[in-house]
């Protein structure tokens, strides 16, 4: 059950209001990126988890922080949307180009839908999809997916934090850079904790390895059709990663054949034409069929 | 540029065609833990890639197989379609419950939409979705990103293994799940190239730490309402992972205000109960608009 | 900033565990109807409240309410798959039609995406969708959105009700059906403190009505061809509800021309037939570009 | 069955196109506010009608008038966008600062893909989407539904109406703010024919009040950490809005257990950490399966 | 403007309500294949035809039509459902193998969220989607999308026909096949006034062919990896259909250089790593950025 | 399986980087007409391919192609966006216009989510959608939908074309221009080897003409609500274009009835009131329910 204070994790001040930047802000609201994506997949994790209790209860503390951080930053978007005019009547357009350039970088809908207040939507307007939860029920594999939410978020943050000199603006996401910090910090924590690269992985760890293909699962395989043009590197030799093997080149050649399947069902209706058997006559289900 | 070879990277043999299981597959190719996920986000980070070269190489050779993944997994629906029958007719409704148990199951697009063959979409019917190819410009967070991929990945292919008895897909099954073992290591090892994790964290890099906020970069909060009841680990305390700061437990607690927005403008039309002032009459600006 | 317990709202028991109502509990969670949707609504809504503090924190209080439904439904929806078998394995297909038909209606994701978990998306499988999120910054028109979200919600969750006969199923949908009761009221008792239908409508209040076309305000048009056959009722005489017209049945009729654009740009490269001039030669500035 | 006549239902007449108000107008299109959603908000609310066929019929009606609207709007879109030239050409870009700015705010969609006319898409460009329309088999839900669209649709004409100096686009926002403000009225109608609220709540009102939980049912419940910051008003007090009850004011707080989830399916291939009973080992089943 | 007879187009009569057939039947509703597009696409064509008025008047006439396919279509699904019952209580799972059957394969909205109507989604659930409405502003690329949708809409229902041995939905069937014949036909009698295959293509015809490349405009281009192995036919020798030039076959070879692109922007926040000069020290612009 | 080399298939060089076309040239690279559109596309039909072999070969070899379009393009858009600076920052605001108003043109993602690289996603920021790749299992079908893409991505890239003047850009385009030549000509020749459009249509030519209402499969059917309206053409007279019968005009006229469905069930939770009998008392099963 989740409870609130009216008062804000951290302060939000916004100087000088900037609506195309209230557009650049939705991307850590509602972007793949963003803060809504990660409280949501904390939480379900959380809710999801069948694991050790400890894991559960740090998932639910994360998740439920990240609400918070939702909430600066719609607090954020409005008041960088104070005052802004979306209107394209003549005393402004043509003759304030300060204005109008501005709006040609505001999002139309934070005045259309909301009359100035933030959606959970991307720096697109591109809405906010439950696709981007990702809780796969196995641990590990989730502390990586935490991981790359906080190093794909913290790289976004500090491009927001680049592209403002509003004080106020580069003090809030100052905050967050730094919570940002701590949670892949976290993450990084739970996989150490699990035993490390060499226990972890190849994730899932239960799955037994003598039951994948012996053959293919520590050889880089190159697509390069010029057999001497390798990228070779660490992946390409010694020990692999996980201690369980040993990296080795290799080019990449079919072992399949070519895929044949059989010819098309009469009732999928397909073309007479693609029904003919080998010596250029309908098949006969077919015949029948017409 | 490129190329191909008709025949496939593995074989792809179905003993007893299964429409159900065709449905599963799908998740495979078209789910967010599928092959066009980490087929095109390997291709477009290396379309994209600015670092070092030899990074823009291995992506380019790993994105180029991944395709032939795709292209196996279509083959292999198609084949578990092989004499799938979605007919509702008398002769099969209410006379044979495993036609139409397994109908049940089976995915009414594959018979309806393209006459026995895969989908660009994933096991719940839901289509492939661009939102998912990740590639932020920062190599770490995106070797990251692909570990993720693969881990996903490779316990889909586990569970699907699991839920199959049949000889030639479990074949299949096992031929991918070692190449998801190899691509772990594979985006490993370009992290250990990077320093390892005290080097790469946090990510980016390359943001002066200074900037961050000092107060909040290394603390656990907690938002749990009962003090005592913390969520302890190797999280809240000793050196932190990236070996910068040392991990502290901290009860979470408002630093920033209650917010207050300005009142509503008049050009966004709320109700006139919204736009009064504190004395209870219509803001001044508001009722010349009226 | 929000805070959390470990326990739930209300609780949450299954006592037969049925992985095809958990695919059904989904709707609840991430449909259009679901709670995903009310707790982003509130809380954006409140987030970007501009007028009187009290809606604000009101908002917020139920807001955070249901962040712990979406926790419930979670649970409700791991519980009910405890043990849940996906396997097409010959143990299970044409042996178990129970087992086999329920399958039919499980969601495959369930077992493949998350091991046995809830997922955001709604009971087809379709991811929860931002857009769902509605704050329009007029606050009578948002508290109808809040009402409808609770019919619906509350429609959709006696449905539930009337699915399962499972105990502890029917005991927290009792719960969650009486939070709709409250929550439908609570929403209609603002629209009475903004004044009632009368001073509300019609919505947005702060428009002049006189802008808008005094012959189309309170007329309801038919569109039926046969004159003689109307829709009429309370909708077609007396008072308008808001009080401020007289209801009139009218018969539609077009008032507008019949559209005519200009000839295509040469520049967007219609057709060439697409740009002729009416004595049928290419127009001036199309045969310049070819 | 439908039939149409070539003339407009209103005159759509644009005196200076606007490419930027192009863009802005496609809310009113296929936005979640739009004509697109209510057009088939109504036509399938009406198709799956199965109360008293009168309010088939009045469904029936508006939904066949809001085709129009869209033609309207349509036809607006295109005639704002004659003239556009989207070119990023030397001649424009740098030299014409104010074609550049408005260029900004256009949708470069408009010229790419349909040589400058209307899309099924919202300002952003985000594509309509069917799970906007909604229908829920409950006549008073539906109704809301349908207030609610024509509130939040009035709101979006009002703010098109202020952001336009266009006479033209003056006047046929004119017309739709008026249509908007007849069918609130028109929806309110049939909310009073159905008793009014006291009758009509709480939706669904055929649900047998008794089966849902009466501790829960008129309780408005704070979240706030703060027991004695409360949001009274109207909601917490006095007779409930549907006369069924009486408002109390309560502070939230857990009445369910903590939840604890079964352990991991070993063939949901959790990790093995994840799989260990109390005293450390792996469990037995888990075993088993490695 | 549009207007409306309360009967329908044709007859719809379901001889036995098959809720699996309802699902199936959304997809020509709301699926690619499906009457919404169709409807839209040939309405949003007439609406922003720029060319001669007869072209917008005739898809004005058969977008008209469409909608009252769709009316059908949801009349049908709502015929289908009559009595469907998605209840999992005792005296249903487990006892009657049938409707459990059937229950597997019914969507779970038509009870959930409708109460047993049509929902704007395909066969999967996946709502319509806008995206899908094509007009691209060149009369015959829309005519080719035109006949690419009633010819997928033909297959699609010639598959629902094969689907069921109910007489009414037969019955219904037959007729929306023959209309797509007619449309078909209709669609690519536009196609020979303006003036047949060679005078069409290559679309458009307005762009000065002596524009493209001259060198790889009528050469097919094969990426097989074995020289010899060529997918010879109509479309390497010969004139070229249009007419324009000669058909050739050229095995693929890259002509463009391998692409090199700058180094990562300070701003972006790469990986320090990422952004060193060939002598392997940190480019300038970012250390001092650091 | 796919190979690849590191040239790229023609010369990719942008003289003069301009972030607003890196933007307008992501509709060819995610868009509805764009390279991952017709990729997957002609790859999904090759997979699912059940015809003679050679049309699975051709498929394979021109879709292997397509993907080396995705990465010229992709590349095109990062060469645009070398040096672009999406900062809001003083030094830049308000003082450098014409960096102002390319910015509003540009793509924020494109600085913040990648760094400067291409996104999965169209000109709107739109992702890419599966649901997009069309494969009917319908070979004739599916050539007009090939012929569909490359005619409206023809015109895309006349449009791309006409709205830039960089040397580069212009050259790259005429290549793919003249790629959609050839590709509109070799799925045409496919149609031809077919037997042309009277042995091909009507699509599918699999279905027995006789089984369609013959009352309706050749008539052009008009909605005008004016009888003397008419929109003919050769598609109102003449034999039809598949030389199958003769076109006729005829006045759209309902042959249907009007449709009526059952009373709501009991257990869908309509409202009381909808579910009375004739004469105005609740039906039975309701009365019982409650």
């Amino acid at each position: 059950m989740f409870f609130h204070d009216r008062k804000l994790q951290y302060t939000v001040k916004v100087d000088k209001p900037n609506p195309a930047f209230a557009k650049m802000l939705q991307q850590a609201i509602g972007g793949i990126e963003g803060e809504m994506k990660v409280c949501f997949q904390y939480l379900f994790q959380a809710w999801g988890s069948r694991g050790p209790q400890k894991y559960r209860d740090m998932l639910l503390e994360t998740g439920t922080e990240e609400i918070g951080h939702i909430e600066m930053l719609a607090t954020a978007v409005a008041l960088n949307l104070e005052g802004a005019d979306m209107s394209l009547t003549d005393e402004i357009v043509g003759k304030n180009p300060v204005v109008e350039a501005v709006m040609g970088g505001m999002n139309p809908r934070h005045f259309l839908s909301t009359g100035l207040a933030a959606l959970a939507v991307d720096a697109s307007g591109v809405p906010f999809n439950g696709s981007w939860v990702v809780g796969t029920g196995n641990l590990a594999a989730d502390m990586y997916a935490n991981v790359t939410a906080e190093s794909a978020g913290r790289v976004l943050a500090t491009r927001l934090w680049e592209a403002t000199d509003d004080a106020g603006m580069k003090d809030m996401l100052s905050f967050l850079i730094a919570r940002d910090t701590m949670h892949q910090n976290q993450w990084l924590a739970v996989l150490e904790e699990l035993g490390g690269v060499e226990n972890v992985h190849p994730i899932p760890n239960s799955f037994p390895q003598a039951e994948e293909n012996q053959n293919f699962n520590y050889n880089f395989i190159t697509t390069n059709i010029y057999k001497d043009q390798n990228a070779a590197g660490r992946w390409t030799e010694g020990k692999s990663i996980d201690g369980k093997g040993t990296f080795k080149m290799e080019p990449g050649a079919p072992v399949g054949d070519e895929p044949t399947l059989g010819p098309p069902d009469p009732k999928g209706h397909a073309q007479v034409e693609e029904m003919k058997n080998s010596s250029g006559s309908i098949i006969d289900k077919v015949k029948n069929a017409l």
